[in-house]
């Protein structure tokens, strides 16, 4: 068990960051704030925590920021860190999706690190601009919270496919079904519901960026595979509601398998019910992100496996990023962490100019610009009833 | 409970009935025959069990059948049977697809019911020129075996859909993952694998044939909708496999509601995954045949909730078709006995001129044509990349 | 598969059975009668279903029988019976305990088959009086219905200890919560409460006799071990109850396993759980009525496995009980006509003189003897604080 | 959501915390550690983490203490960090079982409040004794990590509870199987085994006293019931072991109501199986430590529920300790995070002189002599064959 990465932080301490959004009333800002703590390897220094002064205070304050490090804006943030000899060396933006591309530009530009939340951007655009940028900036890391693929057993998963224990990878099947956005939630003014559903704020795409994103890069993840076009329906149930609550897309990668995708917002009875099944001609696996700690693998002609986070069957992929025994679950924080902390250790070999060990793996630009792709490629086929459209 | 239906046997006795195909080696034959029995409303006096003149006598006298009831002819046992003062009163058709038509034909115009498996036949064409011919022989019953519909919890979530638990409905998730076909069995001589993955056998759909009709109909009948296009992909991984062994169809249903079926016999680690999910503006709900006594609903905004056969929260629809208590488990031969005695109570019905309670519910030629017309349809839209096609 | 056995009955045809209880308005006659039919080796020809003449005879009527085969008196019935040339060859008994033993005795003695409802007798004299008999008469089967010991992965979990699998045995834990007496309901009129919590036709176990006994004949059967002494404590939690509901029990196996009982039928929640786990030195298994067709396995160090009918893993003792393919769930009639059909063999073997197939298990009277040792012990035991007492 | 707590926060600062134990090698101080750092409301500074001065300078020095606070003799830390204005607060003991006495001791007499491991101490007389003490020391506020008693799920358990939801309680059933000691691991020289399996460093209960007193005491948070006296049978399953490795153990409830616990590390198959169920007189419920965020709850009549952490039914007490929204899971590190933050809130109170708010809760000295006293008795009891044993 890596508790605490004790080895590379004896020498070199903690990592300094900051983070743009996650003031008061946000909320995946202390998810992430939760994530930089757990396995200690980040420091929280800095903060423009709203572009709103007064409130980006009261937060700074609140999470025991100094005064002359909270700030409202975002690109003096960027110059004054960057002019510290104690500044901070990451940045994680956790703003609605339309601020994420001004914002990793700043800090990129400043030559600090970013951890950015998913979708990369407002649009596929941005997303290649971003990637432009990040080839001239190479010593600049940028990752993508795509926390799912933190969890141990997505890590067992996609150990399991590079081993072979699958054989030929046939069929993925993912589906993400929430039921928060069955009603017009965000005309009773509920924040999260309001940006999430307003194009300007989210992009084209509504679930299909919110969590049907996800939910392809946890397939690609663990498949290995990568799209090469798809066909797509987007639809928006929920009277009035300007994207889409709900899409289903089919998917051809390369090499001839083949994907599914369902995501909905309007499913009742599900709360975040993300599901990964993959098929090959040797065996099949089954995830389900409600119950992370639990790996169904089913070898062909043989009997369903039970393989759990720190049991038998578990092998050094998932060992890695486990912190308790067998039986006790880690959640949904501890995968957020393992991100977090793979995130350091490419951090930590930067500052040494140490290569990276192949083992430590977390989304990045390339996931971001595919997830674009992704959207715009949804989005274009769904105007086309369903053309099947290049990714 | 409906024990052994008694009140209209009292009168009237066992409906005397034969069966075409079910010899020895067949499997559903014997499920047929097993479903007859259960609620005693049956009495199996004659058969074609094959057509091969040695295995039809081994087989009718295995089962017990007199010699002269013993035939390997269908057509001959229609005539004979129709000419007897005790002749069966229905006929039961357990041959490979495309035999239905042919033998469905010859029973109903000697005016004896049939219960056929399912799908109805071929093409959509026997389907429709059977659908004409019962219009002449209105006193004929016709039953076609989608037997999933006669679950008491399926008949649960249809009497909540009636009576608008869910809401308006949205969304209607089916899906049917095997795996007995990831290899090329049918390479091996087994039987079964044999017929089903053959075009003159099976007609021209093979996955979506077997196992996506059942789960179009089961859709169907929950929901109460149906569809009117739809687009769909066919694939057939197993390399040299003459017809599709998995299938992804989505749906449009009339009034807005939309529809998802993957189907798939590759899909390792799956038996009989059969699972059904409707999805409305006030409710969700859950059901899935390898655990078939169990309905999880979800009302909007409240707390999933376990109805289970027997058990709180089951209506009327689901009582008349229960035999056991709450807790002890029925299972797929006592749903297929559901429609058999669903049947017999029609039979019954149509000897003394009564008119047949709304409650008792059956799949007819109406299901067999419209299931048709589904692979008709995924045939087309698949050959054309998808293209949305009107069902 | 083992689909109506048909290799005996070609020559053999069906036995001709008869029961005593089961009229309008009981539950356990119904599904005795279903469990015979399902496999079509049995025929209902003789009933003295009620003690009414009035009820008996309608009855009768409704299920078929003819006039001069309805009896009113049991005794009337075992002497008319065993004079006709057709006469029954095996009687089913589905009264109140209180009558088994009586009824039991004069079929017996007039060399008819008995296939009785469990548990065996009002108490354990009885149960000796009636292996006493029954060494008088051995040419006479006895049966008893506990049938959870036939359901397949049952039989399969018994051959595993049998094969070693699971090393030596340690620990067996069974649970029987219901929750149907979680209130008075004996006084409202219910007649199944009524007379199960009527020590005169109950005997002097209610919940411990009810389901206690099912649990531990299950353990029993499934492990291969006898208990030698138990320390049980019984519970009446519903005021005024004549009876326990609620009942826990240590028991102490031959050879150092121990075995743990709790069954009760105030466990708000419950319907029918029982769930039997058995944990030895190599391996545990865990298996639960509701879902009876897996049976979970876990070997030393290893996955946690899924057994299913008819399925990966399943094995010889297994596939001789199962109807129809994996993923298709068989249930509690099904079990029950297990027991019913191994028993038909016997008594073929018996007409025919032949060795019965060691493969061919149902519960007698050693079990009856042991049920209602148990109970005795039990209710001994309880009475001195739970001391240790010989079962 | 009391994400970071952050009201006490701003004005107060962090905690500042040392522990005794959790060197390299160890396993339960890093979890308290991270359970420490996730609501960011502590802050490391000081440890004896071991007794080995050159393991407690190499392990003090990967946390990043300062070397002048790496101690190898508790009790000069306790002199020392008592002496200092900047020193500890709070003390984390997670050393083997024998040395939570001494260490409490010390640490509480230097007034500094301790957070410590279960079970409480070594024996009975040495849980007294601390009590004791604490009397006279009414400003040290004293936790035991009984870590299950902070899911929220079982805040929510107990809260319905107490509200009345499930009216007078009948029953409470409790096991914990493991699987870990099914062999004589101890004589590997694995070091968890070696010490747990020791009567030196455990005390005389061994499988009892490690998950025996969780179960124990989580039956008793969750019901709000004290036993009053108790059966129990321990067992040493492996040849050789010197201390129980399972336990069954009777309890009767002040006012009738009764338990029952299993607990055992040779059930081959579980890895921390802990189940807690309650029924009542109004409704039962169901918690699994392996699905922490779930709880079923059937009110009688009713129909199975299931409340989710963070979905619909949650009540206020688990609400508090809620971070992520349902269908995100928590774990058990979030779990043990809540007692850590419980305690920092009543370490804060005691700072400003505030009176405790009722909705806090931790696990504190009198679960700890309940434990003891459980220990205590079931030893006792077991080797009177289970005599019925005042707790």
């Amino acid at each position: 068990m890596a508790i605490e990465g004790s080895k590379n932080q004896k020498n070199t301490g903690r990592i300094r960051y900051g983070m743009v959004g996650g003031g008061q009333g946000a909320f995946i800002g202390a998810v992430h704030r939760i994530a930089a703590r757990i396995d200690d390897k980040y420091e929280f220094v800095a903060g423009a925590l709203s572009a709103d002064a007064a409130k980006a205070k009261a937060s700074g304050e609140e999470l025991g920021l100094h005064a002359d490090r909270i700030y409202s804006d975002y690109k003096a943030m960027a110059k004054a860190e960057a002019a510290r000899a104690d500044g901070i060396e990451a940045v994680a933006i956790v703003t609605p999706n339309h601020m994420h591309f001004p914002v990793a530009k700043a800090f990129i530009e400043a030559g600090i690190h970013v951890i950015c939340d998913k979708p990369l951007s407002l649009n596929l655009k941005e997303a290649k601009a971003l990637e432009a940028l990040l080839k001239k900036k190479p010593n600049v890391i940028f990752a993508l919270t795509h926390n799912y693929s933190g969890y141990p057993m997505i890590r067992q998963a996609r150990e399991m496919v590079e081993n072979g224990e699958l054989g030929e990878i046939r069929l993925v099947q993912g589906e993400y079904p929430q039921d928060w956005l069955a009603t017009d939630l965000e005309k009773t003014g509920q924040k999260q519901a309001a940006w999430r559903t307003d194009p300007k704020r989210s992009g084209a795409g509504g679930c299909v960026g919110d969590i049907g994103t996800h939910t392809y890069q946890l397939g690609n993840y663990v498949s290995g595979l990568t799209a090469i076009e798809l066909s797509a329906e987007l639809t928006s149930f929920v009277k009035g509601r300007k994207l889409d609550d709900d899409v289903d897309v089919r998917l051809h990668y390369k090499g001839g398998a083949k994907g599914h995708i369902w995501a909905s917002q309007v499913a009742v009875g599900h709360e975040n019910g993300l599901k990964l099944r993959v098929y090959g001609t040797k065996g099949g696996i089954e995830w389900v992100q409600a119950d992370p700690n639990y790996l169904w693998f089913t070898p062909l002609g043989g009997q369903k496996r039970l393989i759990t986070r720190g049991g038998s069957g578990a092998g050094a992929a998932a060992s890695r990023v486990t912190r308790v025994p067998g039986g006790h679950p880690e959640g949904y924080l501890e995968g957020f962490a393992n991100i977090y902390s793979e995130v350091a250790q490419a951090i930590l070999a930067k500052r040494t100019g140490k290569k990276l060990d192949k083992a430590i793996q977390f989304p990045g630009i390339k996931d971001g610009v595919e997830g674009m792709a992704f959207i715009d490629a949804c989005v274009k086929s769904s105007a086309k009833h369903g053309k099947w459209t290049k990714v």
